[in-house]
């Protein structure tokens, strides 16, 4: 057990010494600790999360440690992280508590957090997708958490004081913003120690994502709008893999990364991994199930996300319209029809923004150091090259061509040209 | 005198107190105060300030009080902005010592300043401009100026981390971000007690402004872009009235509104400021001097300043491209061809930047609060109101067509264009 400014690491056994000291946590259980079950499932990249029920309750218990937990040690990763994890999930929580776990205790000089178990049958998203099961209310939450989010904390609805305030809090999570802009916009367009991908298959499409001169033109604007521009507090990693979900149920996970950025870094993230889903479906098709039914799902997923979140976002203005929002002052924006020329705009920029990042999102799944289970799962190499090879050229084109696109239904149908011998 | 948390609102009597208790500022005095002088000279909007001089050196006195001393205490305003104006100064000083003046001593209780006297022949530049007087080093100096202080707090040459950090410092400017935000960005675009313009010349002109639909989308972008994009540590008010100038030297004086903002809004508030300065000379001119030479030096001074920014600018970059800057790894820009690409997009984007700031400042400099001394100074109302309202015209033109102009040459085109009848 290491310890240092009050940081104890800890593993199954302590841990339930720290909850019987802390009577926050003791309440949740009930105070009852005679047939307590603690597990760890940390199947994260980053932290060590407890599971621990009992008779009368139950709760998760999160911690983080000084070093990124795939990698070890020998990538050390602040543990402050936790401080901003727990903030978001918060502010988060308070402007969507639907969709977001409650927090129960924060410890900062131990990098806890107590928070709702967020229990069976709710799975990891991207499990749910792999398994290929509809999640029917999943675009109409999940546009619900993006939409209030965001909106909450953009200058749409925001004082910029306040604004200002809360970017230089944010500013502090800066070593988990390195690690983003480090593997999401850098090491896929250069040779890097961390990069793998399917070799041989797809050494030749790691070699294009190096050499496509006009794809790192791109995503050098969007490096630049990540670490510049301050346009809400972004759960900044909303994969599927930070989703759980149950039939009834979505619940938003681990935004260890929050930070004040731009808002299509995270509609980009959560669209960019359904596609990753969808073009992984070919790996996981067997006699039994083809997937085709499947796949529809998915792009009807993409696109009533989308849908819905411009519909709920630009509901949220209009409400708020004449408030505290300091970006388009009433008296300035002061007909319907400027409104409506204003939100046009902005949501077009939104939607593009969303696109690239989404397209980044995925090349750097399947180029760069962290892989999603969605291609993992694929056993047979020269069947998930195949599915990552077309998942990757569809990102290299929306990347590049996304401000050609004027409606989510247009890029769905980008993908399906793509897939014609596999969709129709 | 009033006395709160350590600060005394200094006068001319109390300051020769406060110097000779100031080891530092005794020593630029050589230490003798027999014939000291002292004269308070704070022609500007917001501060106190006092030059000092005495047989053996001389100082400048800049002192913040808790209000804005143009309006009065009726508007207050923190007197932190000192902070941020020494703050501002050093660091812009230690990448540009031979353009900003020295800071000898810095006092945060008392909000003061004491720096470098710059001493005559240096004038303020609008009053030179005015006068009708030719700079020829200005716009070397202005564009090395901008070029250091803006490339040197970017990520083209910062770490993201040491970005981050110094973002969240700067924050803190918020009660002068906020000043900024509403006499720019809104004011003019609405009904608002302090606006005021040329009456009754320019009435259908104010109105107009505040029911052009396209200018107030585009000024809706600038708005957001000022607020939300930190690309690098501006000056914030770098309009004729912050230089100083001598034939041989240029020196920029009072950052209090810096912040990190886009690179744009600096370059434009100097451009903007020389079109002022152009459209106002036909109300300078008279039988003696009709200003045409001068006028036609304007116009060369601004194309010069962008040119040559735009040179130092990427020839820095150039010069840095494998240095510590974040934003365009040499890893991944690894080519000269590529190097070029993502330079021409970047310049092109800035260019029009500061085309959309620049504009958007003249326009409040004639509708909205805060006035300029160039049109202020012609006592003629309808030969002002006509000057006013060509500058006007260009602005709009300026704001809303603004990523039509490929080069400033364009631009300079367009506006001989509108002042066929005048220049030619």
């Amino acid at each position: 057990m290491e310890k240092t400014d009050g940081f104890i690491a800890l593993n199954e056994k302590t841990l339930v010494d720290y909850i019987k000291a802390t009577p926050t946590l003791c309440s949740i259980l009930g105070n009852k600790f005679e047939e307590l079950q603690v597990k760890e499932v940390g199947d994260g990249n980053l932290n060590f999360v407890y599971i621990v029920t009992g008779d009368s309750g139950s709760l998760v218990i999160k911690q983080a440690l000084p070093y990124i937990r795939c990698i070890g040690e020998s990538w050390p990763m602040t543990k402050e992280r936790a401080y901003f994890e727990a903030l978001a999930l918060k502010e988060h929580g308070r402007l969507c508590p639907n969709h977001v776990p409650e927090v129960y205790h924060f410890d900062r000089p131990m990098s806890l957090i107590g928070m709702r178990y967020v229990e069976p049958p709710h799975i990891i998203l991207r499990k749910g997708l792999i398994a290929g099961v509809e999640y029917p209310l999943l675009a109409d939450h999940m546009s619900e958490y993006m939409a209030r989010t965001l909106f909450f904390t953009s200058l749409l609805y925001r004082s910029t004081a306040e604004h200002r305030q809360s970017v230089a809090e944010y500013c502090g999570n800066l070593e988990l913003c390195r690690l983003t802009e480090q593997v999401v916009f850098s090491d896929p367009y250069k040779e890097s120690q961390y990069n793998r991908w399917t070799s041989p298959y797809l050494d030749r499409d790691a070699e294009a994502v190096r050499q496509d001169n006009l794809l790192k033109l791109e995503v050098a604007e969007l490096k630049s709008m990540f670490c510049e521009r301050a346009q809400a507090l972004i759960h900044g990693d909303l994969h599927t893999g930070s989703i759980m979900v149950a039939c009834d149920s979505t619940q938003v996970i681990d935004p260890e990364f929050a930070v004040y950025g731009p808002m299509g870094f995270d509609i980009g993230a959560f669209l960019g991994n359904l596609f990753l889903a969808f073009f992984a479906q070919d790996g996981h098709s067997d006699q039994g199930n083809d997937r085709k039914t499947y796949k529809e799902w998915i792009l009807r997923a993409i696109e009533d996300t989308w849908n819905l979140f411009q519909k709920k976002f630009t509901a949220l203005w209009d409400e708020h319209k004449d408030g505290s929002g300091e970006a388009y002052l009433s008296a300035v924006y002061n007909s319907s029809e400027l409104l409506l020329l204003v939100q046009q705009r902005y949501m077009k920029n939104l939607f593009h923004d969303s696109l690239g990042f989404g397209a980044a999102k995925m090349i750097r799944r399947i180029v760069g150091v962290a892989h999603v289970e969605d291609f993992e799962s694929i056993h047979d190499d020269s069947k998930r090259a195949y599915c990552e090879h077309r998942a990757l050229e569809f990102a290299r084109l929306l990347l590049k061509e996304r401000r050609g696109f004027q409606s989510i239904n247009q890029v769905v149908l980008a993908i399906r040209d793509l897939n014609l011998d596999k969709v129709s």
